[in-house]
């Protein structure tokens, strides 16, 4: 993992990089509230991108501070799209404090997220790699960008749709969360300069790690403990959301608790305590909570494997990350 | 002016590229929706940008359609820019049309924005040009991009402020209009393949005219004939925006139409129509009108003097639109 000096100057170099907006005009203001700037006692994000680059540039034989513009770009765009999604889902809180739009409106949050989004790639393309390089990155962002749209307008897509098949919830997650993991996989050896083709393979790491990423998010999303989640018990299935289990299960053979997961999907509105427990009952009897860890440990072991096959893990601290993923609870 | 076959070329270009996005993934609906491409008698944007880019490549001795891929990388930038504006807006209408978040929602309307401006850099980083040039180009648009979010979030602030300086009217509309007019002509002219340097003359030829667009604009808004605009009488005044005639007065000395200006500005709400027709005759008797008219034209004096000074209008079409702009009422 990323040593805590070296975390701490990536979290200089990012804010920095925030430093560059115009201080005249409140976006900037903004942009450095949904990062808690500000407020050396608040919870941060995890950083979990950035840490995993400057891990892949180090396995290239790389120092941790070459992967820092292009962490910095990837750090930018996902917190755009956290700031985006917050106000899609109407999601008050993040990080223990309120939402940008719950602060500043809907208007001002949705802009300062663009800026962030032109943020993002100035960065690439101020950085330090030639052009050829400069152009190979800003278009592998640019891509993960168009995936995570496509992934998110989808996934907006199923909550008004009467039924999700487990295909179009994997090329869902795929476009939502592992495009993004692989093309940091994927940035973090450009950067270090590895060749484009040693450079896709971290890609294809990158991509089965974000689905391990995401199958585990959707465990805790079901049967996280709110202690530890920070999130209110089977959040996943209060608002419906398609989620790996859901999906799963809804795949599978024709059976009563197969219905009644069917029945309360095809409601409107937030589930009510008692339905939700049912679903959740459902969907443990149905097997769909071990459905869920197994495929997250065969998206991580198809993770590690990449790795092993193309020998991308020098000292083994993706393999590291990768392993805490699967397991973690928050 | 771009002449009806090539406009229509044009317009072939940018669907074909809309339609590289996922057909999968309801977003693409969403972006075919906005352009209204499958309605033949609806009513479309003026392409205007893509216009004056094509002036500009030809005027550098290229084809047409050597400025098409930047110009439909500017003009999907600049619908993102329209989809996300009519959402912080909450704008029902465009082009006689219901807006895409009023048709279906804020999230997927939000989203659809956001794959816009992916496509849009796509375009750009997957075009013709060498990487050099293509970095150059890419670097020109993002720079546009976080002038407009840094224009458009001032104009944001500017709604609960209790009073702007026309200095700060100024650099918001720099950012929120002239900087992609700015990015559209420096654009056209690398794609043609000029040197950075004259490029980036017409890219102040360009700031100039986008300068001149907006006062025109802003013009229309407070003194526009419905029946041409298409909107309300005296739209900007009834909503308070901080256009150019109230920042101009309110940065005159004091007198009675100055306070009454000031005093409607410092209230909260829509202006009623007695309010709203009162604060136009005070703006109208302090020579706001005036001012703004004349505004205009200098700026469009100073987009014609870059134009001869380094001699970029071959056959004078940029010229001519230019002053069509100067006199636009609609």
């Amino acid at each position: 993992m990323l040593a805590t000096a070296a975390f701490e100057a990536f979290e200089s170099h990012l804010e920095r990089a925030v430093d560059q907006l115009d201080g005249a005009s409140p976006t900037k203001a903004l942009v450095r509230a949904h990062f808690a700037f500000d407020d050396p006692s608040a919870k941060r994000g995890k950083r979990l991108r950035p840490r995993i680059m400057v891990a892949v540039a180090q396995a290239e034989g790389a120092a941790a501070e070459t992967a820092f513009p292009a962490a910095t770009a990837v750090e930018l765009l996902h917190n755009f799209s956290l700031v985006h999604d917050d106000i899609e889902d109407r999601d008050d809180m993040r990080h223990g404090r309120a939402t940008l739009w719950k602060q500043h409106g809907i208007p001002a949050a949705l802009t300062a997220g663009d800026a962030m989004c032109a943020l993002a790639f100035t960065m690439l393309l101020e950085g330090p790699a030639d052009a050829e390089r400069t152009v190979a990155m800003t278009a592998c962002l640019h891509r993960a960008l168009y995936d995570l749209c496509r992934g998110q307008g989808a996934d907006i897509g199923f909550e008004t749709s009467p039924s999700v098949t487990f295909g179009e919830y994997l090329a869902m997650i795929e476009g939502k969360t592992a495009a993004l993991f692989a093309a940091s996989c994927e940035l973090g050896a450009l950067a270090a300069g590895a060749a484009p083709a040693r450079a896709a393979a971290y890609g294809r790491m990158g991509r089965a790690y974000g689905l391990a990423f995401q199958v585990r998010d959707d465990i805790l999303g079901t049967w996280g403990t709110p202690a530890e989640t920070g999130k209110p018990a089977g959040a996943d299935i209060r608002r419906r959301k398609w989620s790996f289990p859901v999906a799963w299960a809804m795949d599978g053979p024709p059976s009563r608790d197969r219905d009644r997961v069917a029945r309360a999907y095809s409601s409107i509105g937030e589930l009510d305590d008692a339905t939700a427990d049912a679903v959740i009952a459902a969907l443990e009897r149905l097997g769909a909570h071990q459905a869920a860890d197994d495929a997250c440990d065969a998206y991580v072991a198809q993770a590690a494997a990449a790795a092993i096959e193309h020998e991308l893990d020098g000292d083994g601290q993706l393999a590291e990350i990768f392993s805490s993923t699967a397991r973690r609870t928050a």
